[in-house]
């Protein structure tokens, strides 16, 4: 059996920690099976080296950016191969480089295009544990590219499916994916096993232990990921098509605070006004998120969407700088969103009602909606966000199995 | 022109010099020549990554440890690109991968074989500075190796090599070459040139600014040398063939506390007995320097010789294991060596005598004495070394050129 195991940075942070993975993947060598292990750079190391560049160059080129980043996780994967080799078991440690992991050419933001698995396999025919930097490819200019947020994870799963591996097990210090956040729903309980798309909605929502895209690269090559403690042997929850074992309608709340309303008010009602509107946001790359459109005073309309805190002022200045035909443009970053998803949604009806009426008897005002096929969000005051949660989880009964 | 500079980890040990370099490659730059520069890892970077792996594992694997040694370097070179893009010039920077520094096999020691130049002449033409990461190589298993001790050296000289550069300058914390190690001998005067041969004897006896290997290097290929300070823009000293402008007889002194004296009393004079000694020694990798065999009572003799420190009790105890036809074996770590060197010694008589005239006038005993063609080296206690080096230095009048 082939097995691909990823850890996180909080997972490789000190000594301690790096011999009690290294421990735990020899545990899996030992059965007899291959181990190809993931990791990332150490704690906040990536910060660390943020820090450090913009000390010296505020606006550093994305290219040296990422030709800084990859040592963060060569660090991890040599002190790992240590450590190993200290507990008596053979370990090679491998970068982007050395496996040919080939990614597209955008720096900061690549994603990976074909990993060459001789390399990697030569060394698991020598029975040793192989350890591969996360997060980092090269282009087709011999750069190293970084893969963005959760990047890791990505690789983990490239990598299992590149290896047509049996397990993909991805390390996280949480204990796998919750019916909702544990820290705000009292009740909210692990969940055995969820759909790929299903995971997809609770990373988009900010509430999921793994990265969008890793979900949808293991969705498409149909690898099986486990998501689970580094810190317990608990069994985690595995994320794989079809996974509808507790048939439940709904299989989590999800909460978001990093979520700002701006609204665009008396806009005149001319044809192709909100098409212009939202390609002069894509332009700039600012990603939207819940569209409301609704009819103003005089045959003017009101235009709302949401996108992240980070981007409604540069959203708010682009529509001031690009367009002239509304009276004000009005940004609040006062808002959350919270969402509830389940496949079993799909096939069963008032889902939705059942929702809003958790939080009708709450007494919480909804300012918006947005749907999908297994997902329902709503756009609620911040200061309601753990309130709601509860009110939603409790209706649905999700800390009972 | 083509240039190479050099720079070494004082000279990038922080943001400021950082920058300070970054500024006089610039101003190369700017002349319209052609710039690659060489760094190594910054400050005492290469110490902390060791002490982090031998916290991990007290003897690591030398395949990793090369692999974690190769990203203080590629730290030192993004870094370095980012500050010179943040003064407006383009730079650009490349590991050994990404030039394809080819080396031998030999973790920890290796020796650059061949360096690809087809992408640092793109980046050029393209008018960009070339940052190229120093003591670092790949070997024929795609791994990373490192030079050994002052392999960044050797790196510029090969690069220079490599694209039949006009000028290699390495720069380091002193001004060039000097006659004595001015902290010791305070009459002690810079040197305007000297030959590959008298800079190779100086590196070698521990006084040389430059590492062994990359004046080998320099003198096979015929590159012209530049040892200069990083800190000011004085000349420097020229490291070239049949660079006797001066006529000297003696170039320079120097001292070597770093020796230890091992002596092996009352050996029975059998055939093979000094051969079987050394080979035994060599065996287990260690150097020795100078070599005295002397006769001893009763038909045996004393052989002594000297070797590092660090060596000399290894040695001790391999003579002791292998060895059962002697008396006893004495080592003295309390003795330095000290020499002087020039390529006029070779046509000039009574250079030695000279020296050894010098000392007797400084009551200062010899106790073994090893010469080459130009080369005169003493062995002395260990207490009296700087009185030596002066001693000698004055003798020659090398304060006054």
């Amino acid at each position: 059996m082939l097995v691909v195991k990823k850890f996180g940075g909080t997972s490789v942070a000190d000594k301690e920690r790096i011999f009690n993975v290294a421990r735990r993947c020899i545990e899996e060598y030992q059965k007899g099976n291959d181990v190809v292990v993931v990791l990332s750079a150490m704690g906040k190391y990536t910060d660390e080296l943020i820090t450090m560049a913009k000390d010296i160059n505020e606006l550093p080129p994305k290219r040296e950016m990422d030709m800084l980043f990859t040592i963060g996780e060569q660090m991890s994967v040599a002190l790992m191969a240590m450590a190993m080799n200290k507990l008596g078991v053979p370990a090679i440690s491998l970068n982007a480089f050395q496996v040919a992991m080939h990614s597209t050419s955008v720096y900061g933001n690549a994603r990976l295009k074909r990993i060459d698995t001789e390399r990697i396999r030569h060394e698991l025919e020598q029975r040793k544990i192989v350890i591969v930097t996360g997060f980092q490819g090269i282009n087709k200019y011999d750069d190293y590219t970084t893969l963005g947020r959760g990047g890791s994870d990505t690789t983990a799963v490239a990598l299992a499916a590149a290896l047509h591996a049996d397990a993909c097990e991805i390390y996280t210090d949480v204990d796998g994916v919750y019916t909702a956040d544990p820290r705000k729903v009292k009740t909210a309980r692990k969940l055995d096993a969820v759909t790929y798309d299903e995971m997809l909605e609770l990373a988009t929502l900010g509430a999921g232990v793994l990265h969008n895209r890793s979900v949808e690269l293991a969705k498409k090559y149909g690898v099986q990921l486990v998501v689970r403690s580094s810190l317990n042997t608990s069994e985690g929850t595995i994320v794989k098509e079809g996974a509808k074992m507790e048939k439940m309608l709904v299989s989590g709340v999800a909460g978001d605070i990093d979520t700002a309303r701006v609204a665009v008010v008396g806009l005149k009602d001319e044809p192709g006004v909100a098409f212009k509107l939202f390609n002069a946001l894509a332009k700039h790359n600012i990603n939207v998120d819940m569209i409301l459109q609704s009819i103003g005073r005089k045959g003017t309309k009101d235009i709302s969407f949401t996108t992240s805190d980070e981007n409604a002022d540069e959203a708010a200045k682009i529509i001031n700088e690009n367009f002239n035909n509304f009276e004000s443009v009005e940004v609040d970053k006062k808002v959350a969103k919270v969402s509830i998803v389940g496949a079993g949604m799909q096939t069963n009806a008032g889902v939705a009602a059942k929702m809003f009426e958790a939080l009708y008897d709450a007494n919480i005002n909804i300012r918006m909606i947005s749907t999908s096929e297994i997902r329902v969000t709503v756009l609620i005051d911040e200061a309601n966000t753990e309130r709601a949660m509860n009110a939603i989880h409790d209706k649905f009964d999700l800390g009972n199995k």
